[in-house]
């Protein structure tokens, strides 16, 4: 189990790296500007998380795994700038997954500092959707997800059974329930028309 | 007193609630969207203030009343969308008792935290304005306060009167000159052809 | 050495200000947009990374000495409007020495902090150009630094050489080769086409 949620986690660090590396690229910035992107999409849903409940410094600045994760996901979006768009199929998968860990993730960090489970799910919602936030408010957009809400809802609804579930049968059956449930309310949103989403965000 | 410092506090975050609720919705938001506007004009600028001074986790999050207000702020918007309109003078006094207690209260926590009085009085402005600002960088917009001063110059204003007042004759008599003068500010400036403004923010 | 890190640190505050201001100015804010933008583009950048490594209150609030210079930096701006734009020459040197030492000051704050180098290459960087980044923001532009990387590059070469040379040859050493090198960077950036720059960040 300790193996695959770090899998899972470092999967959806790259996958988020990339999409903002892409966001990035798209509107035309530098080396820089596509790095810090690619960062604050994989990261800063987890930083506005651990700043609001005060777990300062804040997690990714204790290892710099997430850092270097970051600049191989920009390494990689530069070198397949093609052919990561033909990924879009795997990328969803580990996004999806991603964000449904994140939130639990998230949102169990917030239980461990003494919060109400509704706080919590919130600061686990917020985890794995504002790093997409601060993206499109540093690229001069409105944050997408405000307008299509699944991608939170998701998020929301996964945050929701987990607390459930982990209170009744566990942690593991919380968990895979949760991941099952977030990746089935994507799969049928996109299936129902709307666009395939990828990358810690709703994008078309 | 304490009554009444609570009753305000509570009318205040339902109004700002009501705000964002609005901007969201006029920006053709989702749910999910409408209800983080609602949130950050709320709570935000208590929360930056809570960030800057190190008291974490934040106010908001240590009890979920506030959160049960937003809720509660969002739905009655919804319900009573046209209706709402018609509520601006009431909302107009909620709006402006609230900013004037938000100064005075953020204020007074500051300076709990030890600091001077001049950061102080701008941790109470920060407290009573950068919900609206947050707000209005969240759906791509110039913050309105940069441009219509006497918002925020009716919350400074007041946070120094009551500095003084609070240091000679006591918090009760620094409290209410503040609120009034306050409402003075914003009264005449209605008057004088600046548009009602309402919720956290200069709006026309 | 103490007073040479004390004068740049001020004017840099100083510079920052000004350029902030005169951000505001230019897109037509009233006097409290603007003493904001002077602030956010002065003191941004030390208060994310602050806040990113749980310094609070964050280090300008203990002291009013960093608002005072602010506040100076606004009047000035608006008293010399005219001939705050000949001396761009000025500007820029002590915008250049001001960045290389903020994000010298920035990263040994982090490395203090028990942070790793990489990391506290990156928060000097923060330190050094984020006030710039926030100012773009709040002003509903895209952040200039994503675009020309010039301005976070240099820093980030200084930063680097620092760490370096720090551990060899002592800190006075370090700080004078970052700062020389940071400068001697921008100054052939500008002599080869890249315009005039100053003010915390890539203006035209």
């Amino acid at each position: 189990m300790e193996y695959f949620i770090i899998s899972i986690d470092y999967a959806g660090t790259l996958v988020f790296a990339v999409s903002g590396a892409l966001a990035g690229m798209k509107r035309k910035f530098d080396v820089f500007g596509v790095f810090i992107m690619a960062l604050v999409t994989a990261i800063g849903g987890g930083t506005l998380r651990d700043l609001l409940i005060g777990a300062t410094p804040v997690a990714w600045m204790l290892t710099p795994r997430y850092v270097y994760l970051v600049m191989v996901g920009v390494g990689l979006t530069y070198l397949f700038k093609r052919h990561v768009r033909k990924l879009r199929r795997s990328m969803f998968l580990f996004d999806t997954i991603g964000i449904a860990l994140y939130t639990i993730l998230g949102l169990q960090k917030a239980l461990a500092f003494g919060l109400g489970p509704m706080v919590a799910i919130m600061l686990g919602v917020v985890s794995a959707t504002f790093g997409g936030v601060i993206r499109d408010v540093l690229s001069g957009e409105v944050p997408l997800i405000f307008r299509k809400e699944i991608y939170a809802s998701a998020c929301l609804v996964g945050g929701i059974l987990f607390v459930l579930i982990d209170s009744w049968f566990g942690t593991v059956a919380g968990m895979i329930t949760a991941i099952l449930v977030v990746f089935l309310i994507r799969f049928f949103a996109v299936r129902n028309k709307w666009s395939l989403s990828f990358g810690n965000d709703v994008e078309s």
